[in-house]
């Protein structure tokens, strides 16, 4: 049985469909001093997956503990977590002393609670992979960047080839990965950052003039980032510049930021539930779940 | 060392001076996402109390999850919580088959990070005491009516004594406890609850007429329960309504509406930090700390 909640329906019913599984609702009730209330399904099966992007983290964490716990008392015996954005990947060592490491901490809260972890580009920079976080293979990453990638290389005709552009170093994966599945071919600039919402994206040396670009990035959160570079491309020629994530967090009018300096489409995978989604992370995620 | 976060400064500071223990704080960023980052102090004796109160409760569970578990890796052997208010304690069976029983949850999880919790007056209903979720003994709960008791008593000449109220009959306890400890008589009313923010509260027979009556309470969220009590009290020919509550949860004008319905002052202890606190738990918690 896949278990989700209502904020996430579009996906969950995709995933259900896709597993050929029952989809059931965890009915969610808040009250007004933020305490949540979660009621399951009455009866579960043997084995459970539960649905759950980490999007908004506090909150969906105690959901986490709250609906792990509840669902081994119902009957679960084997619960799988789908967290298509999993949070606090970036925390990943004490960069002052007495920092605490919440990647580490929170991985390790999920792999205590769940048999094992699903998601779908991490944001590790320091770590190879979630193994060393999530022991004993509990966590498994898969990678949406090729999926964009064929998406991007589509909405072009064959005689226009787009160019994939990192905004900074850590995207320099994105821009292989979806390259390499598009055989669309790209650039990844340097960004200095200075604050949440305060950063310097400087461009490579690779031309950009007359060139139908697309930005790529793992995920958009404010879309400083991505205004920085796109500024950037735009005042070095740039025909077009459009933008594609997968992870579409973005906070409060970032979108209309971004096409405010000249973004023209921003694209994104439903692995966040955005009105900028185009592409389904669906499949990808079945066909793990099914292996795994 | 007692590890405190910034908005709690004033308890921290008191119950730091009380227990003869050096203070420090967890510092705290938030990011645009909705992600916190901790700082601990970088080096920790062996024995740390956390104080951390869970009004805000999502927040704050994650809190004190990255806290426990950073406060490890930096020396603490033994941790200590001191959460004067302890949310998640009233979802204590479920009501309808499949719900979560988050007071059993919740408390289980902070019984695996600390080696005690403390607690001032959590709202206990169908269980008696926190040993029945919290195994082993970790669980203590204080009780902090007798000091709203004696705080009630002492604002009116020895000639005049007031009348303590409880507007339901959970509040009974609270009313017996401060009661015993001040002198005061007291009486119960009846509550019905159709909704978060819809309840009715029935009058006791005995007579207010002319009586200056304190409500009294473990807690007050939106303050629906004592608004209607205190209606009722002033059509029954109540002198005055004053309310006094453990916990000043009050959320957004609930204060104010208290006011504008005759409620005249509006008393707190400490243990969340509200513009209405006047009587401090500091000394009972530490009187607790030494003997845990």
């Amino acid at each position: 049985m896949l278990l989700a909640f209502a904020d996430e329906e579009a996906l969950a019913r995709a995933l259900a469909r896709e597993l050929g599984m029952p989809l059931a609702w965890v009915a969610e009730h808040r009250f007004p001093d933020g305490e949540i209330k979660l009621t399951l399904p009455p009866a579960l099966p043997g084995r459970v997956v539960v649905l759950r992007g980490l999007q908004h983290p506090n909150d969906r964490l105690v959901e986490l503990l709250l609906t792990a716990r509840t669902a081994r008392e119902l009957g679960a015996q084997r619960i799988d977590l789908v967290s298509p954005y999993l949070a606090y990947m970036r925390q990943d060592m004490a960069f002052a002393p007495g920092e605490a490491v919440s990647q580490r901490v929170v991985a390790g809260f999920l792999g205590g609670l769940f048999d094992r972890v699903l998601t779908i580009d991490p944001h590790l920079h320091r770590i190879a992979s979630l193994d060393e976080v999530m022991p004993g293979s509990r966590g498994i990453a898969l990678g949406a960047a090729p999926l964009l990638g064929r998406w991007i290389a589509a909405q072009w005709p064959a005689t226009t080839r787009p160019l994939l552009v990192g905004p900074d170093e850590e995207s320099g994966q994105w821009v292989e990965q979806a390259g390499a599945a598009s055989g669309l071919s790209g650039l990844v600039c340097r960004k200095t950052r200075r604050g949440d919402r305060d950063v310097t994206v400087d461009l490579p040396a690779g031309s950009v003039a007359g060139r139908a670009v697309v930005l790529i990035d793992d995920l958009a959160s404010t879309g400083h980032t991505l205004e920085q570079a796109a500024r950037g491309l735009l005042e070095r020629g740039a025909a077009s510049v459009d933008a594609a994530v997968v992870h579409a967090l973005f906070q409060g009018d970032a979108v209309a930021r971004l096409q405010a300096c000249g973004v023209g489409r921003v694209w994104s995978t439903d692995s966040v539930p955005h009105p900028t989604n185009v592409v389904s992370v669906a499949p990808l995620l079945a066909q793990a779940l099914r292996e795994a």
